[in-house]
């Protein structure tokens, strides 16, 4: 029997989550809002949030199998996914395989230019200041985080990255670079939160080099959601196709 | 005997550097150039260059004497010291011990906040990047400077502000943030070069929170000269005075 869906604990700028009856789990609905450029430009595409819920869910599975731990428990159909609640952490993490998008600009790096080991970033996830970068002193000072819990992090990072960056070159799909976010579960555990997706990630076709994710939205370019879906196409096999029951 | 002014290294903003006929050893003259808002606003004020340098000589002393490599060897006259050669690091390592200037415009944090420990915050040094903040792992990507390297500076910037933040204390001036700048000796081993200075120092009277340095000349107020001569007058003793033969 699926929870019920209670009332709404938070809406952000693409996924909304609601309270279920079990005061540890919540409901995250994934919605076709998309933003970019701090929130300047915002549009609706129809089944986006249906898609980045399928691969979010997708990611999360192949991290679970792997032993890491995440707000995962199921995707109650595409666009809803049951969660644990978690105390969420305001940093963005971002870890980055592939020198692109803002970093080129920040920074002399070659277009490109491989990072290895990848370079992780962490940004603080806050609206009026415009999500500055960070360094540990900055964070540790504004109480986000202690030293132990950043080095927890970024040692839980480098353990997605690598599992995830397998598991989408046998996709035959690029991994550049991605943001996620951590949040404590009830036991204070640090925990894997928010989602996994094509807004949330660079994903190049490995072959072709063409763009899977939101920077054809960024750049104002046609076939956003060809390209979401393309990337479900590629990551689902025929089990979970039939048991989130997933239309194309 | 002093040595011989040779030909010109290096202009920086307010410094330039010459060489010697020892090769491992440079006179830094000490201009009267100021300039603020990444080099927007350009100005010279006579006589800065002058006491910048023997407030600089007398920190480099007083760093030295708690047993911290510095590049100073000495003071020939006010406005030219004779250094150490370095293979300078591009980094601008910035500690804060009250919140002030810029890390106010960019995070969340109270005017006159005190930080213990104290932020340290390293920049790259880079006129077309316009300076940009560094963390620890885009700083090893751009291959400025290893881990290691990066612990020793740490540390020994952690040093340098105990002995400093005590010596202006014994002076009755608080010392909110400064930037400091590391290079290699002949020897490679990590040592302070550059200047520490009104120009490079946040400085305030510890009685009136009267401000000493550079944010007169950034914010256009009156009196530059003035605060870093009473710098200056405060900060050397009757010695250092007749020493350097400084005039007021």
């Amino acid at each position: 029997m699926n929870p019920k869906m209670g009332n709404l604990i938070y809406a952000g700028k693409a996924k909304t989550v609601y309270e279920t009856d079990d005061p540890d789990q919540v409901i995250v609905k994934f919605r076709d809002d998309i933003t970019a450029g701090d929130g300047v430009k915002t549009e609706s595409l129809v089944r986006k949030g249906y898609y980045n819920s399928v691969i979010s869910a997708k990611f999360f599975e192949v991290l679970e199998d792997a032993g890491i731990k995440t707000q995962y428990i199921k995707l109650i159909k595409p666009g809803y996914m049951l969660c644990k609640k978690l105390d969420m952490i305001p940093l963005e993490v971002i870890t980055r395989n592939i020198a692109a998008g803002s970093l080129l600009k920040k920074f002399p790096f070659t277009e490109k230019q491989e990072l290895e080991p990848p370079i992780i970033q962490m940004d603080y996830k806050n609206d009026e200041y415009h999500d500055p970068m960070l360094n540990d002193s900055i964070t540790i000072a504004l109480e986000l985080a202690t030293k132990e819990e950043l080095d927890t992090i970024r040692s839980i990072t480098l353990e997605i990255n690598s599992v995830l960056k397998e598991f989408l070159l046998s996709k035959a799909i690029l991994f550049p670079d991605f943001k996620i976010e951590y949040g404590f579960d009830s036991e204070e555990n640090i925990v894997l939160g928010d989602e996994i997706s094509p807004d949330t990630c660079r994903l190049w076709d490995a072959q072709t080099s063409e763009v899977l994710d939101k920077d054809l939205f960024r750049k104002g370019e046609d076939g956003v959601m060809d390209a979401y879906m393309k990337v479900a196409s590629l990551l689902l096999d025929e089990t979970d196709i039939a048991k989130w029951n997933v239309e194309f």
